[in-house]
């Protein structure tokens, strides 16, 4: 294996998501390239050497600018938030850095495209954190789609329903709250959890043509967590969109932070002529399948574990005994290992989401958005 | 008990879950009339006359103008196709009887409005067989959500997915398929199917102010069964929705007749500020509940069996042992007993869907539709 | 048809569930007789009259033995207490009448064996109510079975579990709580709960050969519902066994009215080298499906909601629409069924439980209580 | 933090998961010890190395008395078959290490008995890796009943179901399949698997003071892996056993390997007379939780997903987001956790199972075994 020097900006959660799944990759995948924790990067210098101190890192800076200075980094990653990326990005990717960035790319098409521009003019290997297409029931829920098992598709469904900003006293803005602050975020879930559920259905049931939505701010001012002045609450809190699919299926998505009683439920079903299929995150090993080839009597939902090892279920032989879970964590550790096994690949042999492919979902995304304005239709 | 002599339209699916319920409501409820079976009405004289021996009616019509002018029918239930529900129920209601018709009304507001505008004026009791409120679970649903225990309500969302269309063989139109002929039926899943969800959202949720819908119709062709003769298809084949409520909540709605896997999953869930519930018609006992009231550490959604027999379970007191269920079938007993244990309650007091609530589905359906064709949302 | 007059011992509950299978039966079934509500016979004379006038009886009696001598009575059937069955049911057969019976047979295989001489000695048709069998998926289940698609098997489990019995101020004896008091249920949970798990068992997997038994009393003593007096428990309050088939499969059977959360939790799995299936009566329209035969990535439990109405499951294509449940209710009416659509069916072709077929479970019980005391295995 | 130096023996599946552990628990926890991995040590010297190379190893030995030797480690750790388990541990106190050994303990009491005595002597920390004790929702169910929720417990059922040697034509004996050879193992099932429960039921419930088993060995001859001899199989394929309990419940064991559909299907259930709940490791987030002191109406079972990061759910603070799953790799993780972060804790405020805990469990297993042959009733 070659060495690749890696440097992450961000020390908060996806900081240590990464950082775990470069350790881990490793251990249980062949790859290319060894990620070699070269410098952590955050704002503040002491919290950034503890975290070094805690994962392994050799150095920490505080400036990533400072960072993609450096000549003994192959490798940025962004773990920062959403409206750190595109700076950093088309600067990693002028330095001729290999760039990493956690999703959305960036707040809107506009930025994307710059980013996409910058790593295609760099010809850089660039690589998109949508986690969940490396969760094994959804890989396989690809490759089974590929198969032709379900026929042609006439339905997909996809939600993201969480609870956590339910409380009217929940501040925005600031450490761990700038994803409810739209100048940070961009958009609220739209950008934050319809992305993932917009990534993994163009991956799995190919591109969007046109969307009609509804966005909703239940809650129309909280206090900001750092000043403490009530402002307007600038994102969507909840919002849903049909859709039509370019092989004429169709579709509705639905995201939300007020559903009582749901953490995390990302969920998906796809309804194909032959076979349908479901999935939700909170039981991520479990795969819904129901195969019309069935025998009418003894015909029903599978509900298939995903975690033989006998290698025909992804990632799965890698890992434990038959039966066993693996964690969210690892849903980073494959995406490591996508991108590390050959982050050189032709276009037709990636298995990871690019920045073109994070473009296309910002510019569903920003459809979705303009369609909550205004209430039309729009194309993508 | 008085006596109700009841003339039932239609011999087919319909007519005889109704007269099953006639049948089996006076055994285990207490009713202020006691029905009658007086006489069944279909266009066949033998098959008539076979249903009548069959479920114990003292006669059979072939013409329901003849059953309509008897002066011993005191109520006429008309369960036969939608083009037939206008012209029957006027006549019944000028006839002064009273009158329980199957769901949808009409097939559009406009026949709708005649039909309550003709009860009304006849001042005559009326129901409209929606029977999925009568199932306990989503009876109890109702109730929680009246007591408050929900608090605010955000979310609201339902479908009612089926797989039995999906062979481009299957013929469309005549006996038994008259659901798929558009002039028959009105429209397709939106008013077969979409319209038992709006009737409940409606009931536990309030009214719905505006839709936007996406309509597809995936066969275009199909042969008539009767004739044989390839037609266009006219029905909605599939219809999903995002609606708003007047309460401030936001929804989607989605039926189809091509999610391969799925008989008769009708579904809904509702998400308020203190607590969300769940409910599915393939295991229609069991209502999820989701209580944020509960201790943070063994908090999680509660699978209720409703089935209890303590009498704090809607209608499970007048049947069996606690934990076994009943079936679809009560869905129309429960409907009967909510009809004849009081007909002639003041608005306040009806526990059941009369002409005047199933006419304001009817408007949502005909919104949708609506906005399928011209991609606009529409004010109900 | 032709007429079979009945006679019904017993107005509570159980003379409830076989009353209205007599009256449902005729409606959704072909049989070779149609039962005929000719008395109803109870010792409360106005409680009789009730009951007979709501379920339309055309007579009642206060006294089986009077019952029985009526020459317009071609059919006894006992629903009342365990400790009347010996004597009525001898008394039916010596007067020429069919016979059928609540279960279990006796209070123990000496009274059984009594009833069952009796029967055979007079060549009358009989019957006993072990109404689970008829279970559409519990049927199907042992179809399945019965075609070799399991293979060897090498695992039974079943369990009953209740907890309506923990609050140690329940009384014991009496109206509805004749259960609790041994002289006249014969046996706690082994003789009402185990015993279906028993009949279900050996109908599906063959003749149990021994078992070693646990039986707990957690309440020693109760008040009798009665008398007031408090008496010693004389039931069984739980009961776990070992068992061991004839076919080399090895078991494990429980029940229990101290099961905290279940209310009739009748539940089986049967492991078979190719296959293996589940199924509990609180969902009784699923099975649980394993299928080894299935490709491996995408092999995994099938949840078959057996309500499709192709014919090819039992029963359901008589009922209503596919993916609709039936009630508890007609594991009664299915019993009627198949009893009376040919009741002088030769030993082969009788589908439903006689009385020496429950014998052998009053076999199996009877060893369970005798291991429970004295701590061995014992063979059947 | 402490060093603490670590040589572990035995480079398989189990020498896996500990060493992942060893690295994984000082990133999320606070531990008086961080472990170091000075050594493995595994019999083929080249497939040390490579392990040692792949986890970051120090070393490699080949001899575990040389290991043991060493004066630069602190700790051994003993990952290889049941039949070194004894000679290694005992070694290992006498040369005054810290002793943690996978399980069971021994391969019979006697063996054990001389461990305890071994490190009891020696008055070293000593950890035997029970480690499903550590599966967040598990602690949480001990931590449930430790608080008097549950009140008197009347019933324990738990199993552990697997399927992976129902061929007869797999090998018994050698790499990887020591497991179904008698002597390396010492009891097949028994050992393997109901051990787990054993030791998770007297962790909750406390200790069981008599049992009656049933085993079985369904293919009574196997091919030796390496030798390629047909020899007789000596292992229990199949155990299950009745228990009661000092506290006066009562229980049923059973486990297999010959379910089929079930990969490692370990579950429990408890029954209170205020509550229950229910477990199983292929959902391992999942508890199931029935309060009797919810409100009659909508008290039903909870299904808690046992992943908010609030505090009070065992370990799951340390992770990552509410709602998202950790793996079973982390049951070690958490197990170096509670034995490092104070491995000299007094016996009252150990959480960890230490070889005196084991012997219990040994000797329950004991019984068990021997009741499965003379199929007596035996005290523990």
């Amino acid at each position: 294996m070659k060495k690749l020097n890696i440097g992450v900006v961000g020390y908060g959660l996806m900081g240590r998501t990464h950082t775990n799944a470069y350790r881990q990759a490793p251990r249980f995948f062949d790859l290319e390239y060894e990620p070699v924790l070269k410098a952590i990067c955050g704002r503040d210098d002491a919290r950034g050497k503890a975290f070094a101190k805690n994962w392994g890192y050799e150095s920490n800076e505080t400036d990533w600018r400072k960072l993609i200075e450096r000549d003994d980094i192959d490798a940025i990653d962004i773990a920062s938030p959403n409206n750190t990326h595109h700076d950093i990005a088309i600067a990693a990717a002028e330095a001729g850095k290999m760039v990493l960035c956690e999703k959305p790319l960036g707040r809107n098409p506009e930025e994307s495209q710059q980013m996409v521009d910058a790593v295609e003019k760099a010809g850089v290997p660039n690589f998109v954190w949508y986690n969940y297409r490396f969760v094994p029931a959804v890989t396989m829920a690809k490759n089974i789609v590929d198969s032709g098992k379900l026929g042609r598709i006439f339905h997909y469904r996809a939600n993201f329903l969480q609870d956590w900003t339910i409380d009217a006293e929940l501040p925005q803005g600031g450490e761990g709250l700038w994803r409810l602050d739209v100048d940070a975020a961009g958009s609220g879930v739209t950008g934050d959890l319809l992305a993932h559920c917009i990534d993994t259905a163009m991956w799995i049931n190919g591109p969007i043509e046109s969307v009609t939505a509804m966005t909703e701010t239940f809650i129309k001012e909280r206090m900001h967590q750092d000043t403490g002045a009530v402002q307007k609450v600038g994102i969507d809190d909840a919002c849903a969109f049909l859709a039509r699919f370019k092989n004429g299926s169709v579709a509705i998505f639905e995201s939300t932070r007020y559903a009582r009683g749901h953490k995390a439920l990302y969920s998906f079903e796809i309804n194909g002529e032959n076979a349908s299929m479901t999935w939700d995150l909170h039981d991520m090993h479990r795969l819904g399948y129901y195969d019309y080839a069935d025998e009418s009597a003894v015909r029903g939902w599978r509900d298939i574990h995903v975690s033989n090892t006998s290698g025909d279920q992804p990632y799965m032989d890698k890992w434990w005994i038959p039966g066993t879970n693996i964690g969210y964590e690892h849903t980073f550790t494959h995406g490591v290992y996508e991108f590390l096994k050959n982050p050189d690949a032709d276009d037709g042999k990636r298995h990871y989401p690019t920045f073109a492919d994070a473009l296309q979902t910002d510019k569903v995304c920003a459809a979705v958005l303009k369609s909550g304005k205004d209430k039309q239709w729009h194309d993508v």
